[in-house]
């Protein structure tokens, strides 16, 4: 396996922790998007949400409610955040592990507005 | 209760729906963002993912399968798309019942870029 974020669940290479607990794993973005930006990925490798099967379903859900807690360990519960999940070639996936994005901490863009 | 969301589960709006099973409903947005737009909500009424609590866990995980399904449906699984989850104020959310966005069938945007 040659996935970075498994080598980050390893400990291989070094992140800025949230949260961590058997299953899944929070830490900081390196390149923010926002003054708020971190991602939360399961433990197991799941290269996208296309790979996702109904067995992970109980995962997937962990996965929204640790970006919840996430959002408040950041402290944008309230003022507010957005949670991204991007899928292949027209999100611009770049790395093929499922990551949920949490974005916050100043007014978002729009749903989809090009640079 | 005054939620639009609910009026389409109860079927008192109309809407183009993509799936419905007796927990989650998934239909065409009314303002697309993009030339494939479907929104997947929980038909129990749950106002964000900041009141989303533990025992939602199975529902939560549905959603994002439900999600994976509709892209499908849309023809844009290969090609892709992202899943979007507001909440509160900085997101821009509108409608308080949570809903995940399907978005695809172009080259997406950027994460947070401002119009």
């Amino acid at each position: 396996m040659d996935c970075i974020f498994c080598k980050i669940v390893k400990g291989e290479i070094p992140s800025r922790k949230l949260f961590e607990n058997d299953r899944v794993l929070a830490f900081y973005d390196i390149q923010p998007a926002a003054p708020a930006h971190a991602l939360v990925i399961p433990k197991k490798h799941i290269a996208s949400m296309n790979e996702a099967e109904e067995e992970d379903r109980e995962l997937l859900g962990e996965l929204l409610l640790t970006a919840k807690k996430v959002a408040g360990e950041l402290g944008i519960a309230e003022s507010g955040y957005r949670l991204i999940n991007n899928v292949g070639p027209d999100s611009g996936q770049i790395v093929f592990h499922i990551h949920i994005h949490v974005l916050g901490g100043e007014k978002l863009g729009g749903l989809n507005v090009k640079s």
